[in-house]
């Protein structure tokens, strides 16, 4: 008899190796399991909704694990949080039915991207916004996302996982993807049902490339079509890249702690 | 002949020992002058409207420096923010008057104070506020802020300076002090024609004891009328200030170069 539980997690990025435990770096998957092998006084598998890369931030990371015994939560919260670093804080738990998964119960993922366009950076974004100094042209931007959004062979906008895993269905949908204009910055915003590795990051290099001038908005679909991750841009760096939300079907609403 | 400069500077204090150079520790001052040095190729001397602590932030500090030859702006504005490390920007600069004097021509500065007040810290804000978990009467401290307001005797409120400097006159007019409630968190803000070492810190130290139920709002009078730094609260932490404003009488309007 064990209790499936379910814990939404904020982190700042920078100072890990992304969240899935690596050979040769910190991740945040691993400092959380660390401490909750210490508190709960047995080995836990806390399973991610996802990877997230090095350097990429996470407003509402969802995870769960399974313990042996019945958990008083805010004690249990309140321990946690005092145990692992301040740059990553679980927000909330739950306890949720067997049958809840944190990757393969997810209906959809939401990823934000914050660009920084004045000439000068703002130092408190310099590790959370990429900063670009050029003109873009952001009509065109906004062009550009319009062709993203429906069910589309993501192949050109994803790169080789490192792990050897078996070759998934690189077919996924996106509900929505956004552009967000704000005084000297704007933020871009994707909802799909799920993500291939690396697809928002090179989706954004692959924007801006557009904003810059050096494609065309109505270069998109051809780019999904040719399914050729050589076509497609270069990467934007993770540092702009917030995992914000991940939304499950059947799963209890999830009552957070306010930030 | 010499020009003399006038810039804007904002800064995350974080990772240095304040903004005045010190020994033994790395300062805002000597890392613009160091730089300031290699592209000027002289010795430059940069006055900051006053110093901030170690820790302690800036969107705008400003200061003023002479220099024996015009100076091509935007380029060496550029050529400055490239060789200093991103987590200090120069937002701006302008000739001004060789009468300007970054700290004594300044007539009124302004500075906020962060506090964080749900059960758990955004890891975001982890470096920019103070993270208060007990509940706290804002009503309270709100009231306290109002007894600031007007001319009185800092005494009470100022550590005694590092420095071997004559005694200053404790006296200073606080134009403004006043709280600012947000979701989950709130913000002080204080401006003053001057401040004396530490105040700010000893002021909100003491305010979030009367928002904690440890003091009366209707203490803060007689706390000002006892000049006497023991009566009143603990200094809050650094982390949570920031200078954001300095006003100067007769200077020309600054275009700051938005962030």
């Amino acid at each position: 008899m064990s209790q499936n539980y379910k814990v939404a997690i904020a982190y700042d990025g920078t100072n890990y190796g992304g969240w899935q435990i690596q050979p040769n770096t910190i991740s945040i998957q691993a400092v959380l399991e660390n401490v909750l092998r210490i508190i709960l006084r047995q080995e836990i598998s806390l399973i991610g909704s996802g990877r997230t890369d090095a350097g990429v931030h996470a407003l509402n990371q969802v995870a769960h694990f399974r313990y042996s015994a019945t958990i008083d939560i805010p004690r249990f919260l309140y321990s946690l949080n005092a145990l692992i670093p301040p740059d990553i804080r679980v927000r909330s738990m739950q306890p949720v039915d067997d049958s809840f998964h944190a990757q393969y119960s997810a209906i959809s993922k939401t990823y934000r991207y914050h660009l920084w366009l004045e000439p000068v950076q703002d130092p408190f974004q310099r590790l959370y916004s990429w900063h670009i100094r050029r003109p873009l042209d952001l009509d065109a931007l906004e062009e550009a996302c319009s062709y993203l959004v429906g069910t589309h062979d993501f192949t050109s906008f994803a790169n080789e996982a490192h792990s050897g895993s078996a070759a998934k269905d690189p077919v996924r949908t996106m509900f929505n993807a956004s552009l967000h204009r704000q005084e000297g910055c704007a933020y871009l915003e994707f909802t799909a049902n799920g993500f291939l590795y690396k697809m928002v990051r090179n989706i954004v290099g692959t924007l801006v490339e557009v904003a810059g001038d050096q494609r065309r908005p109505a270069d998109i679909p051809y780019l999904l079509a040719s399914k050729d991750r050589r076509l497609a841009g270069q990467a934007a760096p993770a540092l702009g890249l917030f995992l914000v939300r991940v939304i499950y079907t059947r799963a209890a609403p999830t009552q957070l702690l306010p930030l």
